[in-house]
Order: structure tokens, then C-alpha cells, then sequence
């Protein structure tokens, strides 16, 4: 019998990589990008490509959100906020109500509706998104609470018949527990990319680079993407 | 004492008008548009613009969701499913299960998403749409449960000091009222556009302007927009 059908959020990073290595296990995959003015939107897009080679994906759609870098409001999108050196004893510490400036404004709402009128469309029951509670750094958009109201919501949004659920199968993990789990699954993290400055080798020093080097760091594996520096994080 | 910012959803035809005037009483509304590759997406920014003129609007947001397009499964933004002739009896009976082929999927999420992420940035706390229920001919987005499902997942989804709601003024009002409290409020519906088919002069008998010529002659009053033929529906 032939898998079912499933949306996969891929962004490029590596929860998104280990998001679909796990969704490949027991559903089709169909990939969605998405673009929005994002600074190194030409890179993620790199990485995407990438990745939906490596697992043989046909169906891909990449949504243009242009919006979200018109609105603004984001480190990510907007070039007049800076994106700062990570600050590691914030950094790792979860601080739970300080939002930090690279937070886009409800930007997974925007990011599962595309993916949701796609798997309306496409038959897709179930929709892959590699959120992360725990070290998420205190993106609202990214509790659990926030994709259950999201699941009431499509529900009650979409024809009477459809049957979508948001799964999120790395929310409650650490980011080095999401190394690990990818090292078994073969995860092609070579593949992907999670720098938020740069766009040929990866800084080192971001927010973002930062948590990653400390999350491999962590499950004793050599992250196999060249770095312009490559510090320690403890 | 300046009236507090309120984001405004405006299509251009009459739901949203009316809905404009109502917002305008108590907030101080920015507009925004949505494009998705709709058929009669240049005619409906032509009203967009109208509209904002004429209620003095200066803040603006044209969103450009093409995504919508692409992804098609509606006769609104598909070319190749034909708009039919509206059929007055299914149309005025309201076959509350039967979602009719102009149903854009998921659309209204992917539009509410982008009013809370610009509320988010301007500071606005309310959300105007013009979605109608009653009338609504079997639209799931356009229902008073997903409002409530969609308020609960924003309240998730944003920051901690956040507090944005949607508001659906009109959604409890049959079409005919909404005629109604329009012409109390000098709504411009000379301004507004509403046909599914043509871009120049309304058809007149496709589903959108059967129900806005019905409502019309229910109220009692003359639509001012020019039509190819005008029938009576009863």
C-alpha cells in the first residue's frame, strides 16, 4: 500500500531535516519552502533544494510571503535591526517571556495556512513542522499550546470532510536530542544550513549558529558545515 | 483623545464597505488588501483604492498572496473551473453542507494571518472582515466558531502584551441588512465591486451578484453600480 500524504514544512535548517527524515518513515512527503525576505532567503533556498533532492521529493511548492518583509518588525527581515553576537548565558538559559528581536510577527500562522490550503488541496492529512519548544528561545509561535488552538482552528476553517493536523515531532526535544535523532535517521545535515548572517560559510557567532554548535557540541557529533569560526559553547 | 488603530480587511465589495464604515466610527482604520490571483483581482484593487480614498485612509497594505493561486482548487483563482450561473433556489436556501466551487481553501486564514502580523507591528488591537454567515452559502471560514478558534490561537501565537481580536460586525446580519446599515452609515457602494466574471460592467448572474442584487431588492433600494443585465431575483 502506498504511504500517505503529507506537507513538510522545510525551511532548510536542521530541525526542519530532522522534521522530514522522521516524516519520510511512515508518509509521501510533499515539500513547502517558504520565502519571505528573510536575509538569507537565497541560501534557505540552497538548502531546500537540497534536501528535497535527497529524499527524491517530486511535489514542492515554494510560497513567496513578501508581506512579512514588507511589515517588518523582525532582525530577520529588517536589515535596519542588527542581528547581535549571541549572548550564551541568555542564549541557553530560555529566558521565557523576553521575546527575542528575530521573532517575525506570527509568522508560523502565515506559514501553516499556505501549508494547509496545499494539503487541502493535495489530499495531505497530516502537516510536518520542526518547531522546538524547549530551546526555542520564547518564540510564542512556537509552544504547544500555540499548534493545538492551530489544529481547533483548521478544523473549523476547511470543508467539512478534510481531516488536516499540524505535527510538530520535535517540539519536546532538546536541540542536541534532535542531533542525535537525526545521526539515526541519516539525516543529511550536511545539506543544511541555519545561519542567520552569512551566506556562503556560516558565522559562527549568531543567535542561531550558536545554538546549533552547542547542540552538537553536546551529542559529541561534528557538525559538518565549515564555519568561519567555530567557538566552544558550554 | 485619538481614536485607537484598527487593521481593516477590505476587498472591495459591499460586506467589506459597510464594514469599513463601521469600523470608522470608533477607530482610526488602516486598509488592507489582499491579491491571491483571484479572477477579478485588478478590478477589486481598483475598488481597494477607492474606498481608502474615500474614507481618507493613509496607512495602507497591499499583500500579494500568490501562493493562493498556485496552490488553485477554486473556481475563483482556477481558470480551468468555470463560474457558473448563479441557481437561485440552491443560492437563497443556504445548503448549509454544500461548499460551493468559489471556496478558496483555508483562504480567510491565510488573509486573518497577515492582518495580525501587520496589527502585531502598528499596534492595532482589532481586526475588522465583513464575513457574513448567514448568507454565506456554506463558506467554513466564514463561520462565527472559526473567529472564536482563530481569536484563542492569536492570543498563543503572539507576544505576552499582544491583545489583537478579530472582529466580524456583520456576520449575524442577512445581506439585506447589510444594505440596510450601510445606507445609515453613507457607505459608498458606488465605489464597491462584486462580480465574480467581469471586470468592466457586473454580469449580474453570477452567484456574488445574484446575492448582492437579491439583497438589494430586498432592502428596497437601487444598487448603483452599472450592470450588463439586472434580474429580479425573488
Amino acid at each position: 500500500m502506498s504511504k500517505p500524504r503529507a506537507v513538510v514544512l522545510v525551511s532548510g535548517g536542521m530541525d526542519s531535516c530532522v522534521t522530514a527524515a522522521i516524516a519520510n518513515l511512515e508518509y509521501n512527503p510533499a515539500f513547502l519552502h517558504i520565502n519571505y525576505g528573510q536575509r538569507t532567503e537565497r541560501r534557505e533556498l540552497k538548502a531546500f533544494r537540497a534536501l528535497a533532492d535527497h529524499f527524491g521529493i517530486g511535489k514542492r511548492l515554494i510560497a513567496e510571503l513578501t508581506h512579512l518583509n514588507k511589515i517588518g518588525g523582525s532582525s530577520l527581515t529588517d536589515k535596519n535591526i542588527r542581528i547581535t553576537k549571541a549572548d550564551p548565558e541568555k542564549l541557553f538559559q530560555a529566558v521565557k517571556n523576553e521575546i527575542p528581536t528575530s521573532y517575525v510577527p506570527f509568522r508560523n500562522a502565515n506559514i501553516l495556512s499556505v501549508a494547509v490550503s496545499w494539503a487541502e488541496v493535495i489530499g495531505a492529512q497530516k502537516i510536518f513542522i520542526g518547531a522546538v519548544e524547549e530551546d526555542s528561545s520564547g518564540y510564542p509561535d512556537c509552544r504547544k499550546e500555540f499548534y493545538d488552538a492551530f489544529n481547533t482552528m483548521i478544523d473549523l476553517g476547511t470543508k467539512p470532510e478534510t481531516k488536516i493536523t499540524i505535527v510538530t515531532p520535535v517540539i519536546d526535544l532538546k536541540k542536541s536530542d534532535i542531533v542525535i535523532r537525526g545521526k539515526e535517521l541519516k539525516a543529511p545535515f550536511e545539506l543544511t544550513w541555519s545561519c542567520y548572517r552569512n551566506e556562503d560559510i556560516a558565522c559562527g557567532i549568531c543567535d542561531s549558529c550558536a545554538l546549533r554548535l552547542h547542540a552538537f557540541q553536546i551529542a559529541g557529533m561534528e557538525d559538518p558545515i565549515p564555519y568561519l569560526i567555530r567557538p566552544k559553547y558550554n
